[in-house]
């Protein structure tokens, strides 16, 4: 029998990226989808904790059931684990999240909702893989990325991942311009040009690690009219801190690799720990 | 002259926590408070990205003034450094945040706006500290804190930490009732019989590793009146996956002391990228 995935997002099930990702894994496993019913970016692992939260039914095609779920990404993979898998009898081999509609790379990692869905999977003691695409546009071409996707997961589902670790994936654009999106901009969400070029392959797959690097510019200043009273909107351009390093994710996407960057949930600081006396 | 420190939270300006807070850092340094306007408990790093949000000037007394955002945890740090501090001239040595009305113990720390707080400070370049009690009561007893507050804060104001590193310190219940709370189960906020207690004092300090562990039971079902329609509340209870161990932040929060864990914000797990070939 085929094993069982769960999916997830937090672009929300109608989402591009999480229908392109569900069309490449039909072939490998039995998919259960629970993603959030609409956008969620930027939500990283927010639990909702002040209200309850509810579950929708939506489809079941080809053997695929998509249930919608009113909550933040981590709250479905909660829901799924603590409720709906339990009474369908099914324990999922696998975690899967995205396609995010933008990168995950480096810092971005930390603020993400699709990266919430794998450090929640991995908590659950389930091995966990985000899957995001350097391009935040609705009409972003996922084409080249389903190779990669089916090479990475056959190989979790046949080896599994350490407990407590999990992998972070990302795609450059397949239209050579390779540099990371903004991926909490509402104003550079469409890339008008992306969806015309033709779907390059990648130059192949870089294991690396997170790159350092920071959000400049991230606050701008609006003022509400008619009253003066000052609003913000969060924008930002990345800064790289390591710009020279080339054993990056973001070196990575620069040059056209898939990155592969496996990650720890045990963030102790283990040098800091040897040496800190109080 | 005294050094800037920037204060935040997720428990909101008004909450008791933040306010202990503030009374035990003003002989220490110049402050700027920069917090949620309202409960933001569990929004872990969540940046808002689909709307705007507004910041209120609240109060200024004794030279501290006090500022509520209707953002996030880490939007009240994104618009202090990009926005406010700037305007103002200042560059804060510090940003802490807290007192957390709850544990952020072990796997907490992942959902903890608290410590989406110290996430971005880190991010900002900043030393940054987030205080937590193991006590989700309004009513929480934090005057045994205010001595290994001072000692922490002073240490961390002279010597600094390393880049992409920070510190996550628990606090233990005070009447004698050492466990971990429960981070997110609405109907356990109200502890009747703390606030009672008389605030013994710790042990000492454990700078210590963080433990793993788990939740179960996360969530329930209820019913809505009438209608049948099920929703969902998040709860439950943690299960600790390494109860024997002497080194964890649990383990110190169930003997009495202070836990001190520095963590890193470099998630890579390098024993892994070591290893792991496609």
């Amino acid at each position: 029998m085929k094993p069982y995935i769960l999916i997830s997002n937090d672009d929300g099930y109608q989402a591009p990226g999480i229908r392109y990702l569900i069309e490449t894994l039909k072939p490998l496993a039995r998919l259960i989808v629970v993603a959030p019913d609409g956008p969620r970016s930027g939500y990283a692992c927010k639990i909702t904790t002040k209200e309850p939260f509810t579950l929708q039914p939506i489809s079941e095609e080809d053997g695929v059931n998509v249930y919608a779920c009113s909550g933040s990404p981590v709250d479905c993979v909660k829901l799924a684990f603590n409720i709906l898998l339990p009474r369908l009898g099914i324990r999922p081999q696998l975690v899967v999240s995205g396609i995010n509609h933008g990168d995950n790379s480096s810092v971005n990692s930390f603020y993400s909702g699709t990266m919430g869905v794998v450090t929640e999977g991995t908590f659950q003691g389930v091995a966990s893989i985000g899957f995001s695409l350097c391009d935040m546009s609705a009409h972003a071409d996922f084409s080249a990325c389903g190779k990669y996707i089916e090479s990475i997961v056959r190989k979790v589902l046949a080896e599994g991942l350490p407990p407590f670790t999990c992998l972070n994936v990302n795609f450059p654009r397949t239209d050579g311009k390779y540099g990371c999106s903004m991926d909490c901009n509402p104003a550079t969400e469409a890339h008008p040009e992306t969806g015309k070029a033709a779907a390059k392959d990648y130059k192949g797959i870089r294991v690396c690690r997170m790159a350092r690097s920071t959000w400049v510019k991230e606050v701008v200043e609006c003022n509400r009219p008619g009253s003066g009273s000052p609003y913000y909107w969060l924008t930002g351009e990345v800064k790289e801190l390591e710009p020279e390093a080339t054993d990056t994710d973001r070196w990575a996407l620069y040059h056209g690799y898939v990155a592969v960057t496996p990650q720890t949930l045990d963030t102790t600081a283990y040098g800091l720990l040897k040496d800190w006396k109080i």
